[in-house]
């Protein structure tokens, strides 16, 4: 009988897993197997990512963020069940069990000889006062930003505000903001990002400031005040900053409202199967992205936590490249090859408008959690030679570890060509480097591209010198 | 008495090493030395990179290339002799002696404790038939920069012919299209900017010819026809494609001619002395810079040969950040701190317009003079997400040792964004990291900076499947 792998969810996970397993297996010369993917929602392989972009009017329709559609992988084929939901999996039995979502919801079941986990994940929703009133939105499906590119035209909405700082607040931020929003930014955390350092963060909330965006910090959401016919009228905020920048009744005045508050990964099937969830909250599994204890069942994407070279731990990152990567190992393993996925150390990129941020390894608050002993550099330096036209300067902060100098961390926050560095120092993190190695690298110079020492090597400098000069806090 | 380090060449090596000599013997609470500086020319630590867009008009004007001037040195502590050029040395008696170029042309003597060699290197000009002509230019010096100004101003120059189509000759070819001239360039090579393989100089001279540049490849330079009033009227060429394009008499017009050759360590003073020159051209020195056989004897910059951490040859490379780094590392030594330079894998990056090319490691012809067996893998990456606005196709190449799959080399050619890229591969091979182990690095992804999947690891996954599937040249 033919060998049945079945996915449950059709976006970058699952769909690369199909693909690269009928592929590789075309490509051994081996027997197809058979591959159902089950997708409940409408769209397969589409960029979660590009939603911002799609909403700022800088993408021009949603079918741009679709990479391949049902039909075009139908056509490579795979079987895609459309708006199909997996709602059981009986792992003794090797059985699925799923149920229509549109027509007479009709159930069935599936057998399988290999099953993908790639469920992704979903906007964090805190059970608060009114949270499900008409014009509060998430940011994690192509149907969600598709309700928020209707709900800006339908209600003509000025005001919006955004709940969370981080990568999906500031871009939503940005795109509001594009579109002619009055645009208000709210986070629990004193400094906006902290996927940064508070230290850099404060130079964010001042660029955001600059650009006309209001960020209220330190700022927890309390619940939603909601007009008559359903409809969001103000985030009821608590804490230092609220009182006196959003009126004495500790409100703040919105058409519409963005969760931006990150995602959390869905494993609630996979947990009702008996499969393995980690403290981080994503299905653990193990190098060849294999759920524990089950040779036949793979896991990958947003739904799994992943191995932190740095700190040990298991962390779940939502992103797409995590998602593609895993994806393609699974499928590679599904037809018999060998593929790993050798973990993360954090590298993450965004912007809001102008101003760009990466990030890679460890902040402060995770070296400190990590059990590590350490030293921070910051410098600022030019993105290209000063006497260029469009010299801007950059924010390079760099963490290494305190005796060795091994870097651990780093983080930009600069204007055009500045954030994309941070994959420099993901490369040398990723080969165990110090920054005393770093220091005299042969990096690339040229007046239109950095200046005579690039960021990086400034940064490394100025962070072995901190090494050297640096008394480590425990006895040796 | 007080210790004395007399410098020869007041530009980013020698500046850069008297600098640091001073402000570590400073920090260290050391007897400062003396510090003299002898400069031939009228100006010091300038950027010669940036003269291509000080000749383009990006640039404002030649105060803004210079980074220190003489007074400001001056005021740092160092005693800066401008338009004094170093006539001979005296190894044994430690002695330099010296003529003013201004006023006299008085000479002297000056002994030292230690002596530096930060002589730079001078354009290429071959000696050809009406060579010095008016209107034919090297761009090395700020002083040749500003003849350069000087004589477009001056001559109304319409035509230009550019001779050599690598860094320089790219550069100055943007800079006068910029200007608004008629633009050909010359070289010898079957393709452009022979720093890059001829399968990607292919795309550097569509890009070109697309930017209306005309360029004449397989073309030798044979002497220039000059006008009786002693200006260059043609460049006379010879070559497969000359006849054809650039009329019968094989003779292209110019009004001005800019010599693109690259340059070569000046080491006539130095060799003069008795140190020792290497193959390539440079001086010869062991791992702190000192100068074989002499422990008080410095040399670093243009005017030396590093060792290629990939060939394991001496490789003389005249570039800003290079000369920078020595310097430094010069000036540590001498104020009895320990600075080692840990050689280059030629990194180098450059553009023409909106073209962008970057470099590192060795190209095919350079792999294979090492010794290397090796495989390539070329693919093609937007820059940023697909659907982004600006998403720009480049190519990347990557080169990897047979067998063991380690990179090589790399080289990229594309648009906006694309060629720093090139430190990420230079990274990876200043680690020794095999295209395999790059293949999953956790590099950065948003929308707005590269797809799911950056062109970087797309080139490795490529490149270590090439690695894979190829038959080693030679009997295992």
């Amino acid at each position: 009988m033919t060998r049945r792998i079945v996915v449950i969810g059709g976006d970058a996970t699952g769909m690369s897993a199909a693909n690269t397993a009928l592929r590789h297996t075309a490509a051994d010369g081996g027997e197809a197997p058979e591959v159902i993917v089950l997708e409940r929602g409408h769209y397969t392989s589409y960029s979660a990512c590009g939603i911002p972009y799609w909403i700022a009017g800088d993408v021009t329709g949603r079918d741009d963020l679709v990479a391949r559609t049902p039909e075009q992988h139908r056509e490579a084929g795979i079987d895609v069940r459309m708006r199909t939901e997996a709602t059981a999996v009986d792992l003794d039995r090797q059985v699925v069990t799923f149920r229509a979502l549109d027509g007479d919801g009709s159930e069935g079941e599936l057998e399988y000889d290999d099953l993908v986990f790639a469920t992704g994940a979903a906007p964090v929703y805190p059970p608060l006062d009114g949270i499900d009133a008409d014009g509060i939105h998430g940011v994690q499906s192509l149907e969600q930003g598709e309700q928020i590119v209707k709900d800006l035209d339908a209600s003509q909405a000025r005001r919006t505000v955004v709940v969370g700082a981080g990568y999906i607040g500031v871009e939503m931020a940005e795109a509001m903001l594009t579109r002619g929003l009055e645009v208000t930014v709210l986070d629990r955390a004193p400094e906006p990002f902290t996927q940064i350092d508070p230290d850099l963060g404060t130079i964010v909330r001042t660029a955001m400031e600059d650009m006309g965006i209001t960020v209220l910090t330190g700022t927890s959401v309390e619940g939603f005040d909601v007009r008559e016919d359903g409809r969001v009228a103000a985030v009821r905020v608590r804490g230092e900053r609220s009182d006196g920048e959003s009126g004495a009744d500790g409100a703040v005045a919105a058409d519409i409202v963005v969760m931006g508050l990150g995602v959390a990964p869905n494993v609630s099937l996979a947990q009702e199967a008996g499969l393995t969830v980690g403290p981080s909250g994503g299905l653990v599994t193990d190098v060849r992205m294999r759920c524990l204890g089950h040779e036949n069942v793979w896991a990958g994407g947003d739904c799994v936590e992943v191995h932190h070279r740095l700190s040990g731990k298991g962390v779940a990152i939502a992103l797409g490249t995590h998602a593609n990567k895993h994806g393609r190992i699974i499928g590679t393993n599904l037809a018999a090859g060998y593929g790993t996925f050798p973990g993360v150390i954090g590298t993450a990129i965004s912007k809001v408008c102008s101003l760009e941020i990466g990030r890679t390894g460890l902040g402060e608050r995770e070296a400190t959690a990590a059990g590590y002993g350490y030293v921070t550099a910051t410098i600022e330096s030019s993105n290209v030679a000063g006497y260029m036209p469009g010299a801007e300067m950059m924010t390079v902060k760099v963490i290494a570890e305190e005796r060795s100098g091994r870097l651990l961390g780093a983080q930009i926050v600069g204007r055009a060509n500045s954030a994309k560095r941070i994959d420099v120092f993901a490369t040398a993190i990723w080969n165990g480097m110090t920054l005393e190695e770093m220091t005299f690298m042969d990096l690339s110079y040229a007046p239109p591209f950095s200046p005579t020492w690039d960021a990086v090597l400034v940064a490394a400098r100025k962070g072995a010198k901190a090494v050297q000069d640096d008394i480590p806090r425990s006895p040796v």
